[in-house]
Order: structure tokens, then sequence, then C-alpha cells
């Protein structure tokens, strides 16, 4: 094992009872990802770095999750919880002894941002064998103080109900990651007692022990934004606003209009070409990739799609997985795309349902239409060739087939195939009685007048 | 009459110039809910207090709101508007005399809470014959300071216009609210002159009158925020702000994700289950309960429903009153429902209107269906059975029943009942012209060029 | 040429590679309505001014907006890159010199208010031949600072870089826009030099050449929020926010209420009449008026479109450029208007497309109504008459008129002209299969048994 080895320890094995759920903390979605995604994603961003995952008993799902985005993670499993220093000691079996840099951070703090940690191991690697993150608060009085030496090296962590008058005017706070070297790191934990409040064993207490023992100690600080911990709805509320900030910067940045950036929620994933316009109010699940001067109009709700160069969506569109918006398509208010290949310059502009099908290029699909894809049972497809003209109200029952070039009258329903150029209509005669709504007014009048 | 019988004088006469409005005041919406109903629900919560509201003359639809939320209400005319002080007198007869306190606060600042006033109430009764609610104010130049003597007690109200230069930099300012016992209160108001710039009787003299008998007066702090009063269509939207603000905070702390908590707008009667999330850009109206592990995506307008466990609703669905959505239950974009019962495990995925109207466990609503609930004069019933499946672009002519696991063609006009597990189909022929798209295009383009 | 004359030269020849955008800066929209828009309105609400847009070589779609605007505007082109000084004196040829005032502003600052600019020009007719906009900067480490005379008047103008130690503290700084008596101007910019590190003119410059003279210079101050400029997609965001708070607040003002401002887009040329309620989340395109009493429910898009008193529109409706919405009318969810004129009392409450149409008073208009406007190649009109009732799910297939209080039936495609007060009805006979349904299933569960 090289001695640039870093093995990343995340302690997620907390019980998060303030946030009143049964889903674990871990996986609460943050900008369409689960805030451990975030965390597995800055971490995956390091050089030569393993990882090993605390949680607690019975916490498979996490695992499971963690296991599906880094297939070689370890998952070590604190039995009880007895503190950050007892879970950190968890995870001994799975860290390589004696070489290397070990990097402990919190799965429930996911805006820490890769550079801090890298900047974090290469100290530890050069400088100081016990490197804390530290923040300067705004208000420090919810955190542990980082109390300097003179030479600005870390003296001691103090916790915030332990300061002293002189230390409780501090403001550089203990931001809870640590980098140890990995010769040091278990015997320090070794040396932890349990006797204070709370009968936890601290993973703080490793900077007191290094210090006893003349081990270097030092401090890596990040803005106190990167550090925003999630132990309640109203935190994991902050933190995605944080990293919407984040998102929606890197859009502006590389040629994005955000009418209103507040309003534009992306997901971590979420790719945009140049000249993009984003209305107000637009939501962006997971896996959506947008070609340069693609205009997306207000109200519009897109996942898991692909929209080419020139498209307009919106408003009110709704696209759903699988959609494949193609270069120039329109598509317009209250429609919905799933499973749906949309070729170039096709238009969909209103009131449609466009589900497992694909529509040809320059092919307009009436107001009101729609694939019917499902029996009940399965799904079916609906092909749509290029340049078809498919009236409004139609219902197209899938499987089913419109050649190119075809048309289809307003209203129709159509369950089989339409060969190419051909109309097909499927429709009734038209019958009238006239002076029959005169009379039924007049009947209803009547009976009003009677009731009355 | 017993001596803690509290009486709460709501003044609510003053006119509103500055809202250009023809709605009284107390009668605009915060949190879907009258601003007066905020003022009157505060003070329904206080122990032993009835209230008697003041208007103004012609202010029937105030007084007609106010006496359908609380029956035994007492309705006080000033008939000149001379004024606080002279508003409270135009209330006298309906006040006890000799026992009890008098609670006199304002209609227009909704934002007070019950705590505050109970802690005015209490503090009357034993502290000091008067109790003046105040605040510090971020920048006072707006407000009367008040001036408190040595040892914390009011000395005095001054008017900002009045104020000196050492009481010019006094922060703490006067609240609006009072409460007095009411053996001094009307003896103390009969005291009250109007020789000032606007010839008006000011509530606040009672501090001056009540100091010159030598009886107590203190103050009672509340937080700046709660003092937010209404005499603008700003001031409206600020006080808006501040109440959703709190009705986000208690539904994030009982265990609701809010993706964007400043986007979803609450009613002050919403409730909510646990493990609850909602998407961004909601709008709940009045009346909505919403119980455990519902999923409401983006952009949905809820109102009058009941959401039962498990359900996922949008997004881009409206929900509205009379709406009760079972348990897992899926309502999709682009759906309507009113006065809709929607039993477990259905599904309305799209483009759909469900009025009036029952859908059974388990059955499947096709994309753009519509229950055609009214013919001009009256609404009527569909009732759709259990498991049925109801085909894409269905007209449901109400009165119609759909039977058990019953299905109904894409595209069908259903006019009779559909007995259980049948088909109903209405549909024409299937009909054709090859090669007249061809045909048509090329005439079309013929027209062009002879056009040009 | 008069005395008072004021010649605008505004400066727009700056390419803008950090917007990244192939769209000439001054073209970006605000407020729906381009940058440079904005800047020509507020110079065009100064008395006595003709103006001059100096542009680089091939802005040419800048030059046809701006004369699209103001016909008279002349167009000044920078051939090089070479400064500000640089750009005004390109325009000298279009200065009427001698006389009146020269005020130069940039195309990029379109906060900027016509009073600041009234006062400028008025400054430099009666106080000082150069005046210099200033703001007083929270930050002014981005911005050259302007360095005052005991006297208050401007001595010199510092670039941020070259700024001592006392002017680095000064926080007055310099806000580009500047008027100078026009017999004076071209002269001081005729002893610029280029002599810096980027090589520049600066028209900075012509502070210390008028000061060598002896000229008198001063500062007209405005608010610092007035005069964000635009290099950068959140810069304009930045201004957009700005702007919508301006258009917002004088809403309020006029008598609108907005339940939650922020959520609410304007356009420039929004009219609102009084006792307007407008919900969370409505975007105002370019183009509309609201008569008073309308309430617009959340989840709007309007553009082009005259609302007249009293109607009701929304949740989630689009109404679309030359909708002319009736007194009393209600527009519901999922709702699309275009070209259509909606006469008083016509509801039109779900799902439907209305296009190219007229719709009579008090006509009904049943949900997934759509008017079928067109054939592949023109747009045809549906002309629907008073108290007319459309059945839900119809289909009117233009052109066709249906008669002043006629009924169609649901789910009709109406392809024909129907008479007054008839009854038209397109529908097929109901068809039944008894148990086709239960024996679907059997058949699908079978397939699945035989599948495992």
């Amino acid at each position: 094992m090289s001695h640039s080895t870093v093995t990343t320890v995340i302690l997620a094995a907390g019980r998060s009872t303030r946030m009143k759920s049964s889903t674990p903390k871990a996986l609460h979605q943050i900008a369409g990802r689960p805030m451990l995604g975030h965390v597995l994603a800055t971490v995956g961003s390091l050089d030569n770095t393993r990882s090993v995952l605390v949680l607690a008993p019975g916490m498979d799902e996490v695992a499971r999750y963690a296991k599906g985005v880094v297939a070689n993670i370890d998952i070590a499993i604190q039995d009880k919880p007895l503190g950050t220093g007892h879970a950190v000691r968890s995870a001994e079996a799975f860290v390589p002894q004696g070489a290397g840099v070990v990097l402990v951070i919190f799965g429930d703090t996911p805006l820490v941002r890769a550079e801090t940690l890298a900047n974090m191991v290469a100290a530890c690697r050069a400088e100081a064998p016990v490197v804390v993150l530290g923040f300067e608060a705004r208000d420090p009085s919810a955190y542990g103080r980082l109390v300097l030496n003179a030479d600005g090296s870390l003296a001691r962590i103090v916790e915030r109900k332990d300061a002293t008058p002189e230390e409780i005017v501090i403001t550089l706070c203990n931001g809870g990651a640590m980098a140890v070297r990995a010769e040091h790191l278990f015997r320090l934990l070794g040396r932890m007692t349990n006797d204070n409040a709370s009968g936890e064993y601290y993973l703080t207490d490793v900077v007191e022990h290094a210090r006893a023992e003349g081990l270097g100690c030092i401090v890596i600080r990040a803005p106190e934004e990167d550090i925003q911990g999630v132990n309640s709805r109203a935190d994991l509320a902050a933190v995605e606003a944080e990293m919407q900030h984040r998102l929606r910067k890197r859009a502006m940045e590389g040629g994005v209009t955000l009418s209103d950036p507040e309003t534009v929620y992306l997901s971590a994933d979420t790719v945009f070409g140049q000249d993009v316009t984003v209305g107000q109010n637009v939501v962006f699940g997971p896996g959506v990739e947008v070609a340069n001067n693609v205009t997306i109009k207000p109200f519009c709700h897109i996942e898991g799609a692909r929209i080419e160069e020139g498209a307009q969506i919106g408003p009110f569109a709704r696209i759903r997985p699988g959609s494949e918006i193609g270069r120039d398509v329109h598509i317009g208010n209250f429609v919905e795309t799933k499973k749906a290949k949309i070729e170039a310059g096709a238009k969909v502009n209103h009131l449609s349902y466009i589900g497992d099908a694909r529509v040809g290029a320059k092919a307009n699909i009436g107001a009101g239409t729609i694939t019917c894809n499902y029996d009940g049972f399965n799904k079916h497809f609906t092909d749509i060739g290029a340049g078809a003209f498919i009236g409004s109200n139609s219902s197209l029952v899938a499987p089913v087939k419109i050649g190119d070039g075809a048309y289809t009258g307003s209203g129709s329903v159509i369950t089989k195939d339409v060969p190419a150029d051909a109309l097909a209509v499927e429709r009734s005669k038209h019958f009238e009685k006239p002076g029959w709504a005169a009379a039924f007014r007049a009947k209803h009048a009547g009976m009003k007048k009677a009731g009355e």
C-alpha cells in the first residue's frame, strides 16, 4: 500500500430523531440525489482514496445504496451509539495501518467541498499528523471552539459547554472532519475515555492525545456554509438551498440565462449547453441534458430527458424519463411526454400525452392527442411517421403505426395502422335536433318555476 | 361575573385608504383566512374571554363575518373616526364594569401571539393595572416611544413627533395593544382630550392619566415581527410572509420535508402527517388534511381535500374542494378533481377532470378522461367501480355507473351504465382515403405557388 | 439648435464574453423587454433629447432594434474597442457642437432612473460643465473612486488599481454616466491619451482635463442598486430582480394584492386596475392589461391579453397573445387561449384549447373542448354563439359556427355549422361485450402464469 493512500471513514451511524422520519437520514434527497450520494461523489473525486462507511445495525438500506454507488466501499457497523470516536474505531478493521492518511468525515454534512478535503489530506501529509476542519462561525454558541497556539497551530478543541470566558469569545469552530496519519490514529483513539456527561467517546479527543505525545495539530478552514449539517427538516431545506445556489451559479457562469435563479431547481447532474434560457419556476429532476439555444419557459418539470439544440419547452410542460426531445422541437402547454422520441422539428403544442412513442420529424400533433399506451396489463408502442398530421383530440390506440405524411381526422380513435400519405378518420354522422336546446332550457325554466 | 374575566375589545373601525380597496381591511386574506379571523382565533385561545368588535358604520360585511366565527361576539359601532381612545369608549356598553381585565387589541395586527396577550392579562391582574405592549424597533422612527422609569415600569408614551432628543433615541416602541383593569379603564378614558393636531382621542393617553392617579403601568414585550400592522398591500404581503414562515416552520418540525420552504404556501388550518414530502411551488388552500407518507410533487394547488396515507399527487395537479384522495392513490399531471372520492390504489395519471364522482379502488382512469357532470343546469354523479379500466379520452356522461372491473374503449362517449366486467365501446368504423394527405399537400403547395 | 438641447450618447459597443452568448448583450431581456429598450425608454422620458447609439461593427441586430423603438436615433460605429472615451468620440459627427449638454450613459446599466439623468442635465446647465454620476458602494473594491474637494466638488476619478491608501477607503464611486456641456466635451476628449496598462482611452479622463482648464466638476448621486451593470448572466438576473422589485412595488401601491410579491413576474408594460388579486407564481409577459376586481389564481402565464373587470383566471391557465377575456369570464385549470375573444360571463373551466375563436357571452365550454384551428397549412376561425353549451371533450373543426344557445353533445366532432338553439351530436351506437373484461383479465393472468 502506497504511503499516499487515503482511507476515508464516513460516519453515518447517527439516528435522526429530529427528522421525524422513517427514512434513514443519509437517504434524504438533496438536489435529486440522496445526501450520502453527495458525500460519496465528493470523496470519489479525491485521488487514491477508498472509503469505509460506518453505519448502525439495521441500516441495510443505506448500505445497499452506498454499494450501488461505490461497489467496493466497505461497510463497518458501529454496534452501539457510543460517540464519534467509537464510530471511527468501528472502522478499524477496514483501515490499512501504518501508512497513509485517514480522513474522517460526516455523512450528514454534504456541502464540504472536495478541495477542502484535498487540502486537509495534503496538510496531513506535509505539515502535521492531525488536521482538523475549522470555520469562522457567525454565531459560535452551538459549536466546539478551536483554541490556537501563538504559532497558529491547534492547541485543543473545547466543547461549547466547557469553554472558559476567554474561550467562549472564540469564533473559530470545529467543522467535524479530521485527517490523521494512519500510523497514529488508532493508538490515539485507544486513549479516549468516556468520562463525560453523555458517556460517549469523542473523536475530538484525538487532538488532546496527539498534543500529549508532542504531535502537531493544525486547522484547515472552510466557509461556514460548507459546514451546514443536517439534523432536522429545516437543516435539510437549508442544505438544499445552498446546493441549489452552487448549481445555479455554475449554470449561469456557463452561459445559461435564469430569469429568476431562485426559482429554478437543478439536480446535481443537470447538464446545460450555451445560450439556454430557463424561465421562472422550472424543476429539473435527475438525468437531464439540455443542448445549446434551448428555451425552457416557466412552469416546467423535466426528468431523465435529453433536449436537443433549439428546442422550445413549455410553459406547463412535463417531460418524464426516457424523453428525447429533438432539435427545434416545440413542446407546449399541458403536454406530458414519457419514453418518447420526438424527432427534429416536430410539434406537440397542447394538452397531449405522448408516451411509449416516436414522433417523426416535422410531425404535427394536434391538441388533446393521447397515445393510449396501456391496456391494463402491458404498455404498447405508437409510431408516428415524419411529417404526419394528427388531428386534435385523437386517440392513438397502441400498438399502432401512422405512416409518414399521413393525416388523421380530429377526434378519431385510431386502432389500425395508417399508410403513408393516407387520411384516416373514425367518425359518425352529424345528427341535429333543431330547437332541442331551446326546449331543454324551457323545460328547466319550467321546473325551476314549479319548484319555487 | 368572575374577577378573572377578560373582555377583549378589538378595534377594527379604521378605514384603509392606502389599501385602495373596496374590501374592508379586516377581510383581506392571510394564509387562506380573513385577517380578522386570525385575530379572533388568537383571542379565542385565551381563557375566560369574551370579545367586543368595534366597527365603523356600514361595516356590516365585517360584522357578519365575525358573528359567523364567534356567534356571541358583540359589535360596537364607533359613529365617527375620532381616534383609538374614542373607539374603545364606543365599546363601553358591552364591557362589564368594575371587575376583570379589558384587553384592547387591533384588528389589523394579526401576528400578535396568544402567549403575549395571555402574559399581558396575567401582568394586568398581578402586577399593574395598566399594561402596554412594547417592542424593540430596528428603526423606531415611525413609532411612539415607551419611556421607562428607573425601576423598569412605564413612565409615559411619547408620540414620535413630540419626542425630545433624549426620547428620540429610545428603541422601545408602542405595540398598540393594552390591558387595563376594568375598574379603571373608562374613568381614565373619560379624562382624554382631543387638543392635538389631528383632533383625535388617543388610547395611549390612558398611561398619562393612570400615572397622574398613581396607578402602575408596565410593559410586556413582543418581537418586532409580531407587531407588523396592515395599512397597505405591501404590509399585507409582509404579514402573509411572516405567517407563512411560522406555518412552514411548524410543518417541518412535525416531520414534513419542504424541498424549498419559501415556495410552499400553507393555510392556517393545513394539517400534515409525518414523512410527507412537498415539492417546490405547492399551494394549500383552506381545509386540507394530508396523512403520513404522502408525496406531493411540484406545482400543485390543493383546497378542501383529504389525502390518505401513501398517496402521490402531481406535478401539476389541481385538487379542489370535496376531493377525498384515498390510500396509495396516484393523481398525475394536468388532473383536476372536485367533489370526488378516489378510493385506495386508484390511478388518475394524466389530463383528466374527475368531478362529482367516485372512482373505485384500483380503478385506472386513462389519460384525457372527463366526467361530463354538468348539463347546463344540474350537476350529475359518475360512479366508477373498483378495478374498472376507463380508456383514454373517454367522456363519461353523468349520471352514469361503470360496474366493477368493467372496461371502456378509448375515445368512447359512455352515456349508459356499463355492467360489471363488461366492455363498452362507442366508436365508428375506421375510414381511409389512400393518398389523400399527399394530394392535400400538393394542392396547398400549388395554391402557394399560384399565390406567389 | 436650442441651448437647452440634450444629446444622449448611449455606449453599447462592448462585447460581452462573460455572458457566453451569441445574442448581443443589449438585446438580453429584462422584464419582457430588451435591456436596451429600458435605456431608450428612460432617455425617451427626458425633455428635448435626441440620442446617438454607439455600437461595434456588425451589431446590426441591435441597430435594427433601436431604430424600431426610436425611429430617428443615430447609430455611430466605434470601429475598434479602444475604450469608453474613444467610443464617445465615435459619436462626434452626430453631436451638435457648441451648445447644449451631452449626456453619456451606458447601454448595460438599465436601472438608472430618468430623474437621476434629468438632475445630471440640470446640474450640467446650472452648476458645472462636467457632472459625474456617483454612488455610495457597500463594497467599493471593484469601482473607481470619486475624490472630492473640500467644497464637495469633484477633484478627480481614481481607477481602483491606482488608488492611494487614503483614496482606497473612499466609498463614493464612479457610476459611469456623465453629463458634459457640448462646447467642452470633444476638446477635452481630444486630450486623452492611452498610455495605460490596457492601452484604452478612458472617458473618465475628461474630469482631469476639465480640472486642468479650471472647469468645475460635480457629482450627482444615485442609490447603488440603480448602478448595477450587466456583464454576466448573474448580473442579468440581479438587474431583473431589481426591476421586478420596482414593478411589484408600483403594482401594490396601485391597489393590487400580490399574495407573495416575489413570485409574481411583471413586464415593464403590465397595467393593473384596482382590487386585482394575483396569487403566487404568475408570469405576465408583455402586453397585458388587467381591469378592476380581476382575480388571477396561482400558476398562470399571461401574455398579450386584455382581461376585463371581474374575470377569474386560473390556476394553471395559459393566456396567449390576442386573448380578450371579457367581464366576469372564468378561465380555469389547464386552459389555453390564443387569439380568442371570450365574451362577458362565459366559462372555460377545464382542459381546453380555445384558439382563433370567439366564445359568446355566457357560453359554457365543457372540459376537454378543443378548437381544431389548424389544418397543417392555415388557421381557421371558430365562432361560438352567446349562451351556447359545448359538451365536454368536443372537437370543433374550424371554420365552424355554433349558433346562439345551441348545444353540442359530449365527445362530438363538430364539422358543420350548428343553428341557434339546436342540439348537434356526432356519436356512434353504444356497443357492449358482457364479460369481456373478466375474460381479458383471465387471459392475462393465464399468460402471466404460463410465463412464470
